[in-house]
């Protein structure tokens, strides 16, 4: 069949989208008429979309299916950001992708502030990624002897997991949840570079093996949404999830003066109005103002899931006035990242990776430690801003 | 200078990044100079990133400072997916932009049950966007006497902050909570087909002003996390934010069994174990499986804000065993989403939107209805797969 | 049948416990072969129990089944407390039941820190009781359906809910949640002096017949568990239950030194880190120190149910250095109250209400406004000491 | 000074309350003189309160300060109810004392259903104490720093807070979170037969004494809110704490026709409407009906501390309908409670645990098989009723 053949079909609904893909030589042949006939369904020109440069041969067999082309989001550097880690010790140029205008201006300026105290303290304080899945007994009695043979077996559970993996380790099964007659054993694993979701599934399901053979149970779901993958959970802010992270910055009295235009005891007063109790009065579960703006623009340019951003989201924002001089830190506890595999194989996302110095293995702490610096940046940068208009209300007031 | 110069003098520390334009003729050799010094400062290639069709003056008006390019994500078609909206009623083609394997193909099998059965119901039933102050008096007494005056002045500060918009309406001030001294009145829009955030801003402040006037009281913060903006909240699932939408499908035995491999009941017993009990026993906000990714993909390729996710990922996916037949839902209270302003501009965000018809002004209920249709396609598809999984393992053990 | 007889009958399991009142002449007559028959049946003996002072004749038509007699809980008095409120304007002593060793002092320190101080002002800011039914309709159409009709009827139905009650008001009936095809209207009533939740039952009862009348939609259930009663909810910090009150004092900086022994700083750091940070950390829903103490000892000394302690609990402590004198206050949401009905009725709970002059009906405000006051001297007092502690260590560190 | 003496000074404000006590010969004669100063200032009558038996001497060194007297509330018991555990197995009459009319009632029809169906399998599967200081440090290095010190000398540790306690045994410090630059540990004890709070804390100061030696950091607060006691918090339902408690029954379909007047199907569709869809919905922490109720009138019954209704009102019920057989659950994650210290010692407490064979030392985990059991019962009652409403709703509408 030529092209026009195939899309008679397609709008005809004789033939599936997915089925375009034997009928031609290539990918990208597959790929254009899938576009065509998008064009003609819709009536509408996809030009800019047909524009892309990525290897699609690639992506679709990696990353996407039924694909027509590529979007494009403005892609932009926010720095130097000073980040004094434990593995990303240097001043840094942050990529960021997003379309909201002022954010960039917003974590430069915070980039700047930071860089002028000497720079952001980062450090990884946990690292693990989850899978968690629903086994359904008969009973609380069944259910109570499950949890028993996770915890006698682990050592040989922890081989069996490994066994699949040759960056994998799983660190623990815990804690192992029982409501009435389901068990949710959260399966604890490292993964290095790579974010690892893939990864610990498989592991987990060859445990699951092991389970059924010896005890005849078996999974109702693979997962049981114990794990959490991309949804907000308390669970994942007490246990953490992928990289736990924290940054902070001792920035002195006039340097908070001259570049956020406030001073330390407004920035604290807004933060606890605010990140701290205006969360709380609202049941939210993050304690910060924007998080997700910087690990959103951030996970984009450096190709991250965007659904992480979800967790990516949770922690919590604290300053404090000491003396005038601004203590002022974040804590993110979930962040699932990754510097190979997934999304960063995408040639942009590599270059965005590259800006950083944080391609290939051996790469994601310092990329963890950029990230929560960077999230420092935006924080401070936009309850400076919050404060300082404050500030200018309140000499107003004055003038009365 | 030319761009050596100011290559040097950047690299040197001696100029900084968002000087550059004013050295240059046009924003695109600013930003071709900005890419150039990147690369030398990181030593790395950024050619992939230099490949943008988009228009990057508009784009540093509207959506980004320091450009250095665009980034490109895969964008691929789900469907087709019958939707029996109140604004979108017909067959769609769904952009999804990802680099997550094999997610179109889940989704597109979800899609294709669903058209099978009939199509989605969809439903818009909330359309808010909100912003919420944080206003400190010096007392609880004081703090009753401001909330007080904002419902006591209710109609002149409608007048007040609709004389800043065209489009927005404010519809009301509600909840207004107070915390010791502080009050968070919540003030609730209706701004049609942008998003919205800039517009209840600008009307919030101009409201705040007459505040500061009558009664000296001015805002600590204009936004006190009660909004809440780009974080998982209570109030946003129970009072809605953004378009608050459903979407149900009832699907013949035959059809699940055919389409999904599995049965009512089982994805009944998976629902309950794994979207209802196990988030539940997680302590997790949202109940269900993968919102997130549908939500993710949905408005990278139609231009939302992906920071946004997070309250998209929010809401309740229900399954229901009716003696056979399944009854599925999901529930989204909480989706910013647009069709005009904001990251919807961008070229290739404009073509993504014009795959489903909804390009510009009067069309942001029936981006919603066909949103929320794709998120029912892909929780229905996920949690099929696990239920047909459980099924084969639960034949199994029979066997044993 | 003698007693004996009824006994043997009992242990032989041919008699139910319920059974003994009709071949008995009074209630208690059957309370004491009750007991007699557990003393044997247990082998136990429950000499205190039957010590009781009680018209049990009366417990029994209102309070209990199968009563044995009465536990006695220590009743004593802190204070007194100097409360500024709108309706309790005095100096209270605060009756508290309890066998917490030294909780009493601890409130008893905060009422004399307070009193010192001026005394607390304290408002009632919300009053409502709720109950929310859960309605399962075919299909979100239906849904959306229903939910339109509760909103164009709600004259008519305001009208038939309070023709069931002398005292209640249905206020407005919002939020009404659609969950798929389940809808949740939350009834909003106001219930005077009465805690209500009977009241309101009976009215909403009223009102769903009404509806099924007219749309042949009956309810699931008469609860949904979005009302929510006894349990810890964002729903009702956000809305408000039962009673809404704040309390605050400002307490000069000689007062801070002489009755609690530190400083506004230290107890506003204390705060901050435990109420506030501690508590988003943890995922508490709770941003206080222990409100359930005081709310639960005032609960008990006055007859209210034991069981509302849980909504009690939640609010937010919140503390100030207001350049070394302290402003200090507490909120409470969520406090499901009656000086009338229920266990108020008990000759001691008639008691402990009349310690502080709100016995019967118009006192309800009273003694929201006396409770809300003693909540903060409770909270002031435990954070003073471990602000207290903490600058002794502090002192310690310095002394090295 | 004589009675009326010690009255004018207390009424003239020249007397404190709790200086009475050095001017009397025994505690009964300063209690009497409080009450009656009492009655003055507050001009009423205390006569029922003045009609105490307990042991007020004993109570006044252990459970109360200032007393005047005791409250009294009506105890019941219900049952018998059959339970199988694995320290409690046997058929028991449940003390419980309350004043809200039917509930014992009610728990006593499920008790009778559950009897029927063969009682009800209880197990313990957790069972700690947990107490979290919050430790402020100069940054989130030093933060980093003194969490590895907990790691890295945790046996040491654990002998030095052993020292304190006979019976308590120090398990884990974990987690140790770290927000910003404050660490909050959190030491998790096992406690044997009391409650553990005094314990835990003694032990915990321990360790921060040697904490504070060697590293000079010491406790900003003792308890920093992560423990988390009193207050409703997801690390009490993911971690546990007090004991984690499961009961679950299997009732055949007959049964639940002949005693609960309705139908597996109808209970399972009321139990997730309401109790993990209205719940979720209404941002409850509490996926079920009325735990509080039972736990409250246990707790009262047995001398167990009524502020701690608050943590055991947490948890998920779940019901399944099996081919018209019903399986019921019940799962409480976070129940502190005790059978020896605290008000356990009160007279008529005694004499509530001796009811069900839970007096002294040995039985605390026979008491939360008991107490989970109840809660069971309570549950199963409450929503079968409302599901027998619904079913009589769902006939009438067969009929018109």
């Amino acid at each position: 069949m030529n092209k026009e053949e195939i899309i008679n079909k397609l709008l005809a609904g004789e033939m599936k989208l997915y089925q375009i893909d034997k009928f031609c030589e290539n990918a990208t042949e597959a790929l254009d008429i899938r576009r065509e006939f998008i064009e003609k369904y819709s009536n509408c020109e996809l030009n800019q979309i047909a524009n892309y440069t990525l290897d699609m041969e690639m992506a679709m067999a990696k990353n996407i299916e039924n694909p027509i082309g590529t979007i494009q989001v403005p892609i932009g550097v926010a720095g130097p950001l000073k980040v004094n880690g434990e593995y990303a010790d240097d001043e840094f140029f942050i990529p960021l992708a997003t379309s909201e205008g002022a954010l960039l201006a917003s974590i430069n300026r915070g980039a700047s502030t930071i860089s002028a105290a000497g720079g952001a303290n980062a450090r990884v304080i946990g690292d693990k990624m989850t899978r968690a899945p629903a086994l359904k007994c008969d009973s609380i009695v069944d259910a109570v002897k499950i949890k028993k043979w996770f915890e006698d077996n682990f050592d040989e559970l922890k081989s069996i997991a490994e066994s699949t993996t040759s960056h994998g380790k799983l660190v623990k099964i815990d804690p192992i949840l029982i409501v009435g007659n389901t068990v949710y054993p959260r399966f604890v694993y490292s993964t290095g570079d790579s974010m690892g979701m893939n990864m610990v599934t498989i592991a987990t399901e060859k445990v699951l093996e092991k389970l059924f053979e010896e005890t005849g149970v078996h999974a109702l779901a693979l997962s049981g949404n114990v794990c959490v993958d991309k949804k907000p959970a308390a669970i994942n802010i007490i246990e953490g999830r992928g990289k736990t992270v924290v940054a902070d910055v001792l920035i002195p009295e006039e340097i908070v003066k001259s570049k956020l235009k406030t001073t330390a005891k407004a920035i604290e007063e807004v933060n606890t109005a605010k990140n701290l109790i205006g969360s709380a009065a609202a049941g939210s579960m993050a304690f910060n103002a924007h998080f997700a703006n910087i690990v959103g623009a951030f996970f984009l340019a450096t190709g991250q899931d965007a659904a992480h951003v979800v967790e990516g989201s949770l922690g919590i924002t604290t300053a404090e006035n000491r003396d005038g001089d601004l203590y002022f830190s974040v804590s993110l506890p979930d962040l699932p990242i990754a510097t190979v595999g997934g999304g960063t194989r995408l040639e942009t996302a590599q270059e965005g990776l590259s800006i950083i110095g944080c391609t290939g293995s051996g790469k994601v702490n310092k990329f963890a430690e950029i990230l929560v610096s960077s999230v420092l940046a935006g924080e401070l940068s936009l309850i400076g801003a919050l404060a300082a208009g404050h500030l200018a209300k309140a000499h107003q007031e004055l003038g009365r």
